[in-house]
């Protein structure tokens, strides 16, 4: 754990987290800050909150205009985009299993490989075999891999990454928690976020 | 009406329309974009979605998070600010008195005004004695204004900005709309729209 890093938490099937986790990196390094990504579960902070599901699906005028939105946002920064179907994508095993690379120095890219996929491609993530051939493009034996991802330890991780969530006063993804606990939401503050974390914990 | 302007929508009870109120203006007319101003109210909007007040006091979580990050947004801008208490403020005869003026050709500084005297100074824009006072701090005679304000034309004005929001498809504020009916949410969004008109409705 580094006392200096942004935390970063997001949830693979949350909308906004794909163009944050597509450029957290680059503009940290250019911000001179160290990022620790933490996914975690959406769910039990929206059930808090009284939603069953996303509330782009609750709300549909906001859910239109997210769609739109994201649209916009995506081809504005050139990531490519394709509306996932079913929304919300199940992320839980997706999660579990970037916990398990973070030791293993692939988490990053397993998480980045996820968002493309998902948002970028249409896959469906809640599936092991998107998974599996997702972490073999990387370089990585998927069956070891996911059973680490499905140990005890690493089940603890992420529901452990979720209680820190609600601790820091998260209630949606993407959020951005600087060393002096300002929590920073969506991807518009990504900036602001480590702006803040540069000015007050240079590396 | 003008075809070729920027619809901006917001309520006087809307933080995040503070910050965008005090600075469309300037940023407006440097893109070469006309803004229509277009107060409207918030409440039957919310009430479609199941809401009876703001969603910052539904959800607590989401109201800190936003009264924090209000204060670092204005604090950025230099921008005075001071919580309103109570939240939200009844905002029904300031947007009244606003759509009265429009026509006069001091709509716009009231609505300034009122922003000001709401999130900059924490005064109670619901008291008619408040708004009597910024109307006379603009050199407007406050009497048959507030009269203006009350008349069946006038409020119509209000109830069709209203049901012209909803159409558009705005869920909260502040919300803008262009020429060719993009919908942009919020203060974050503000110089997105302005881009967006410009590129799309050159003056």
């Amino acid at each position: 754990m580094n006392d200096a890093a942004l935390d970063f938490y997001f949830d693979f099937a949350s909308t906004y987290s794909y163009p944050a986790a597509m450029r957290i990196g680059a503009l940290a390094q250019a911000a001179g800050v160290t990022v620790r990504w933490r996914p975690f579960l959406l769910g039990p902070v929206f059930k808090a909150q009284g939603w069953d599901t996303s509330p782009f699906n609750l709300y549909p005028a906001k859910g239109r205009y997210m769609w739109r939105d994201l649209e916009r946002v995506c081809a504005e920064l050139e990531l490519p985009f394709c509306r996932p179907d079913p929304f919300p994508q199940p992320s839980l095993l997706a999660a579990r299993v970037a916990h398990a690379g973070f030791d293993d120095g692939w988490g990053e890219a397993f998480c980045r490989a996820v968002f493309a996929a998902e948002f970028g491609e249409g896959r469906q993530i809640g599936d092991e075999s998107v998974l599996a051939d997702l972490l073999q493009g990387l370089g990585v034996a998927p069956a070891p891999a996911l059973a680490r991802a499905r140990s005890e330890e690493n089940k603890a991780r992420l529901r452990d990454a979720t209680a820190a969530a609600e601790r820091a006063g998260v209630f949606g993804a993407p959020s951005f928690v600087t060393p002096d606990d300002e929590l920073f939401w969506g991807h518009d503050r990504l900036g602001d976020a480590l702006a803040w974390a540069a000015r007050t914990h240079p590396r």
